[in-house]
């Protein structure tokens, strides 16, 4: 089925809402809202691969440590594992006095007192209830009557307040959801959290969390703050409720729909680092947290270790942040082009003469020293490098592709490079640097490959006997283990004393065709400590295995190869 | 330096426009604008690797395929090699009649003659003047008075009307953008294009199109909207001028700004196809298209195959487009979570029954096939895999880390063990099928190695000598070459009559340690046209390539494994 030319059968636009005397346009945000990360559940559920109890926990001791104080955490309702998380995290002491742990739940019965019960022994918590208001799923999901999907809400809220009535020991809060309230009719959604309400009973200092999800996002981000002002006008008791955000990104604007509905009078986000979430992703806390930053607002939450908390979201996501994710992109504090650099360069001259702290570096919105990032774009101002510039240079040009963690060895060479040499390093000087580190070049090295056998003992051991030039002199070899590999190493432990714990191998083919070359690499340490990488580029894929591993008893006999420059 | 915990001495809430009646926040899009991509321009001078002839056709290709009808092609006077591009392009009858070039220059006689030399035998084009009206930049790039900068601007503007009249054979457009425009003051902006506009002479029929970049995105989008609203009423004669916006994401709000911006009476956005661009990238095309089509309104962009259009764009820019990038990312149509998954069934149930064509299937917010693709949240319903989740499977159980085109590869037999299955395929039925697949175990295949020694001839080729099971009979098998590959191949050429070739080859160890497995991956083609993947896992790396050979081997008589499920 091709694109339609003309959509306007298929697709209606979206209708506006009647706000002729909307304010928010002409509100700014002077303050942080409060912050809910529903990383665990929103994030979790969205995610190829789930976390387990040891990534949700690394995760949740994140979470803290950037100071997000409400954290959903799950739905315990939906199965054992999920359950037994929760209640372990209540119980388990990581939860500090001023965090509160939320779940999630729907309006039954059952699945309420589960959620309950699975927050015993909780110093506080929020029991966020939630069922679907908006006319596409009261009629093609729960085929339901407006008043009937009303009465699902209150039985919910009436739960709430008697489940906590059962457990005194804990300092409850609710929070209730209109499910997919920016597609539903605003004034249903008022009516059933008024309804809501008047069973819950909140007061000014013991508020009702509402919270107004853009759950699919359906419109211009203006329409979504208009959604907002005209709920918060027209809500009866206003202050006995936190508004709360949660947005999604279906167009692209769910940071902006978050931004405009703080403006138009909301109190609360709720979103996940770095945009996880269903889909398109959650509002990003990350980005909207420090928009709010670079007004001089301080948005209490903390990012200025911005590389740690990547690696953590990363690390429990399986997912990577883009390069061009705002603030936390490998891309964004780097400039290529000459006219950038040459601004940014002016930019950071004129700061460091100026008599105020004031930040007005061209092309940087943000001091990446903030965020506890290095001054990047002024580095690959002279070096044009930076791990991924190097990388991609010997991919181009050599067709290597570096392990990640070999791109990180390799880059305080190719630093220390930049900064002795006080110029723009080309690709033949990245490649010269990579051979001389790694001793792919005959000059200078202890250990050289002449040639070698492997055999199959009797045992069906393998036997690797070789000629090896050691300081120019040739040596012949032998050892034997229970591959290529391992006989090799085996002969270098016997004969030289350097006792290889291999951390990590990979190899790859460097272009196409039968006796296309290989490039091996392997992550060595020995007992002493000392660890590094080896690299091996032959014709021969088993070869290479062979010429990596004497690459790393160069390296472990020299010391990696930049003391040479 | 850690963040600061009080920001505000370093950074300045961006200044509202005073603009109390504007109109924006009541309009609506209703026609699509004139689209720009500067993919070749903004977009290829931030990619870590420039793209070369090749990759600029391509892209140039893509763009005019979606029907972009004005593409910056990029910076003449920059270097010979760009210059050399443009020159060739629009001399090689590659620019169909309807599509005009554009080229950037800055305010600079040298380089806008270069410029209008790059364009000779054009046409038609579009020559793109800008410099810097923005405080910063005056006082800390360029040290110039406002009276200065305009200057510059009125002398680059006469330079234009002058080099235009030496070339009548081209129809010519001119464009402005007084750089950083967001962050400028907004009267500055308009005193400048006055001036501009003064020395072009523009007309209704022959407009001057004004640019009004965010160059670097600085405040929410409301602002911007204000701007380019205040802008548009207070420029002179502005029937004469098309309105133009081109926003970066830097607060993770470009598409939101081009949006709001041309609610704010703009006729005109640039950007790049999935947002590439300088740091953070340049507005979205894509999801700002694709936004109206959900709408009902036509965009005159066509994204019926995205995933071509992905391709090619990863492939020129050598950047991924993130899993999450609205309608074009890899799990945006995918729901893993039970209760969406009903809903999304519920909706196609209800869509196939109604009387008219309207979308409103719960969780998509397009219909998959309006782009290409396949209901993958629905087979993900019933396969719980799809692409990425198998592959995170094999990784997560079996350590096996497959390359790109082989997932592509073996993806297919997923899906039909998924359809022959008829129910949620869990891990272990993944790795049953990928072991039939590859034949990696021992039932049901025609080659199975025995065993092998390799040795070095005397003029120093490898010789494979080994035992292969064939049928369940054993026989002694030889071939020699210059690498293990190359001589088992020539075994298996001279033995059976494959004659392989080896279009890609990869392997890696399964854990840590030295003894750990290896897996290999090499893919095939036959003289007869058919190819495929063969996979081998061994304690040695040597023998896990020989395994890879002889599993495609067996694909290549019996093919794929699939047949057996």
């Amino acid at each position: 089925m091709p694109m339609l030319s003309d959509p306007s059968a298929k697709y209606r636009p979206f209708p506006q809402v009647n706000l002729p005397d909307r304010q928010w346009p002409t509100r700014t945000i002077t303050a942080p809202p409060r912050w809910l990360s529903t990383d665990l559940r929103d994030g979790n559920q969205s995610i190829i691969d789930p976390m387990d109890r040891a990534k949700k926990t690394r995760f949740f001791d994140l979470l803290v440590e950037v100071g997000v104080k409400e954290v959903e955490v799950g739905f315990p309702a939906a199965g054992q594992t999920e359950f037994d998380f929760i209640s372990w995290l209540v119980q388990s002491g990581k939860v500090p006095e001023d965090v509160v742990v939320q779940v999630l739940t729907q309006s039954r019965e059952d699945l309420i007192t589960r959620s309950f019960e699975s927050l015993e022994g909780a110093h506080s918590a929020i029991v966020h209830l939630y069922n679907a208001v908006s006319p596409a799923w009261r009629d093609i999901v729960f085929r339901m009557s407006r008043d009937e999907v009303r009465e699902i809400a209150v039985r919910g809220a009436q739960l709430l307040v008697d489940e906590a009535a059962k457990r005194p020991g804990t300092k409850w809060q609710f929070e209730y959801s209109p499910e997919t309230f920016s597609t539903a009719e605003l004034d249903f959604s008022l009516e059933v959290c008024e309804a809501v309400m008047n069973v819950v009973g909140p007061t000014k200092d013991w508020p009702i969390i509402l919270n107004l999800p853009a759950t699919v996002e359906a419109a211009t981000p203006n329409i979504y703050a208009d959604q907002i002002e005209y709920f918060c006008r027209n809500l009866p008791n206003r202050e006995a409720a936190v508004i709360s955000l949660h947005t999604h990104n279906d167009r692209g604007t769910g940071v902006a729909a978050a931004e405009l509905g703080l403006m138009a009078g909301a109190d609360r986000i709720e979103g996940c680092l770095f945009g996880n979430g269903e889909r398109t992703g959650n509002c990003c806390l990350v980005t909207v947290a420090l928009n709010m930053y670079t007004q001089g607002i301080d948005p209490e939450l903390d990012f200025s270790d911005i590389d740690k908390v990547i690696e953590t979201v990363e690390y429990c996501n399986e997912l990577p942040v883009h390069q061009r994710h705002p603030y936390g992109g490998e891309l964004v504090f780097t400039a290529f082009s000459g006219s950038h650099q040459d601004a940014i360069k002016k930019g950071f001259e004129a700061h460091d003469q100026q008599n105020d702290e004031q930040w007005r570096v061209p092309y940087l919105p943000i001091d990446p020293a903030d965020l506890g990032r290095d001054y990047e774009a002024v580095i690959r101002v002279n070096s044009q490098s930076g791990k991924g510039g190097f990388a991609w240079v010997l991919q181009q040009m050599q067709g290597l592709k570096l392990p990640k963690k070999l791109q990180a060895d390799f880059s305080k060479h190719v630093q220390f490079m930049a900064d002795d040499t006080g110029r723009e390093l080309n690709a033949p000087d990245i490649w010269e640097c990579f051979k001389k580190t790694y001793y792919l070049q005959v000059e200078n090295r202890k250990f050289a490959l002449v040639d070698y056998d492997e055999a199959r003992a009797a045992d069906g051991d393998k036997v690797f006997t070789g000629t090896i030039k050691v300081d120019g002199e040739e040596q012949r070899v032998s050892g034997r283990g229970k591959g290529l590999i391992s006989s090799v190493l085996a002969t270098i432990r016997e004969t030289y004393g350097l006792d290889f714990e291999v951390r990590d191998y990979s190899e790859h083919a460097l272009g196409t065709g039968v006796d296309s070359r290989a490039a091996a690499y392997i992550e060595w340490a020995l007992p002493d400590g000392r660890s590094g990488w080896g690299v091996g580029i032959d014709d021969d894929v088993a070869t290479a295995s062979v010429r990596a591993i004497l690459s790393a008893a160069n390296g472990a006999a020299h010391g990696p190869g930049t003391q040479k420059f």
